[in-house]
């Protein structure tokens, strides 16, 4: 646990429920003076004012991060490169540009992006629930969680030490790691069960289309799975083609299991289907 | 909705979340007098007994029937036949025997079997959690649930009568629908959701025996997959197989999804991934 970090002024570039809800955390622990946001969306802005998330707004990145401490790239992460190379000209010396990206090797081209005596630490706050956007946000959204954060060779150690004091002031548990294996370990525990929900849910969208009704005796099963699917469909897809290989590693993988138990169906094998189904069972009481 | 049913003696052959929750229902709404558990487990029939669920047990499935109003056959769904056997030539005349399988179609030979004079109800309580056996019971678990039958051109309209209102009393809203429709709908919005749950949890397991330590990393989204698939192995299993060319077509139909999804990672197709995912999304609001 280090120290508690202070910044003069924070920029959000991307305030919805992860970006509003480290702003809250961080005005209520009194680590930050001024928090600026950043986005599209002038109507979220508005909402991220009158929930106290940040104080003022611009649509410009470059005019933000002007003399800024800390600067928290919260945008679909396919859009961060971008918005490094945006933001890079303009950043006071000593500034630190972190991330909440689901991704996070192609990141580490980021620290090549900033200039000399500017730091970037890739980070990933393991938090998030059904809704997005500013509304959605809470201060209490990471108490518990863990986030990681994957610095390189090349990153700075003392930026990383105050990102990390940052998420812990805001309830964190924060784990270090090597950005490649972030990105296999997620691709498996994060993004594979999103992309299967998916299909899924649109498995049934188009026996739906053929044979109005069928979902309306959806049962416990199907309406988890449509949790899971009701996820940002932006922060999804880019979080597909940004660790594109590592899901579809996950996926082929994920085929054999299904061929798998399609054979045991097909071939009346019950034992085989009782072992399948039990050894599944016992992970939940690993967890 | 018909009129309280009162049965003198109701049999239950299988004494587990669903039939212990049928039985202590039952008696607490005051429709049966004497309810006889047939099980496998004497330690589970104990149980039943301490909870109030049933009256009595035996082993013998022959010997409770004897001169029992209504049977309700509430063991995994490919014992049920047998079971139907077993029990046809001790059956009074004017009894009812029903069940509480998740497949319905193949059930319709349990018609030929039971004697001239005793009927046949097939239904399907579409109601359960995560934890089974009877410690899992109560009361209250089919209240605003649905609970469907499926009557054949067979069916004797009085003992459907009798049987529906016996769930209505329970709580359940009743639906009548054709075996095979019912069949296939399950597969889609019940069976199929299991099954894939099954593959991805083992997906995981395999990865986690190649790098110890993946599965600490899950959150959300795969939690809920290992709850579903926590479900009753035997169940499942008795499911996969009863209604095995169902299940397979919506299996072949999932992989199409996946392999659609597949194919727009693989071809970096950002407009054709934020459609698909898009759509996934709305189904929760159409629920």
């Amino acid at each position: 646990m280090s120290s508690l970090p202070h910044f003069r002024r924070m920029v959000i570039i991307g305030v919805g429920l992860i970006g509003g809800s480290l702003a809250l955390v961080c005005r209520e622990k009194g680590i930050v003076s001024e928090v600026v946001g950043v986005g599209r969306s002038e109507k979220n802005l508005q909402d991220a004012i009158a929930l106290k998330a940040i104080d003022r707004y611009t649509f410009k990145a470059e005019d933000a991060v002007k003399g800024a401490d800390i600067i928290i790239l919260a945008a679909p992460v396919r859009s961060l490169i971008r918005l490094a190379r945006e933001i890079a000209p303009h950043l006071k010396a000593g500034a630190i540009v972190t991330d909440v990206g689901s991704v996070k090797g192609p990141l580490t081209e980021i620290e090549d992006i900033l200039p000399q005596g500017t730091y970037f630490v890739a980070g990933h706050p393991i938090a998030g629930k059904e809704k997005s956007g500013v509304t959605a946000a809470f201060s209490q959204l990471f108490q518990n969680s863990k986030c990681i954060l994957t610095p390189t060779a090349n990153t700075n150690r003392d930026a990383v030490n105050t990102v990390q004091s940052m998420w812990e002031a805001a309830g964190a548990k924060v784990l270090l790691m090597d950005p490649e294996a972030h990105d296999r370990i997620f691709a498996a525990v994060s993004h594979l069960p999103h992309v299967i929900a998916y299909a899924l849910v649109n498995t049934l969208l188009e026996l739906e289309n053929e044979s109005d009704g069928i979902i309306s005796y959806a049962a416990g099963g199907f309406r988890d799975f449509t949790r899971i699917a009701a996820s940002h469909p932006e922060m999804w897809r880019d979080i597909c083609l940004m660790n594109k290989h590592n899901i579809l590693e996950m996926l082929e993988r994920y085929e054999r299991s299904i061929a798998k138990i399609k054979l045991l169906i097909r071939s009346d094998d019950a034992v085989g289907l009782y072992n399948e189904f039990e050894r599944a069972r016992q992970v939940r009481e690993k967890l």
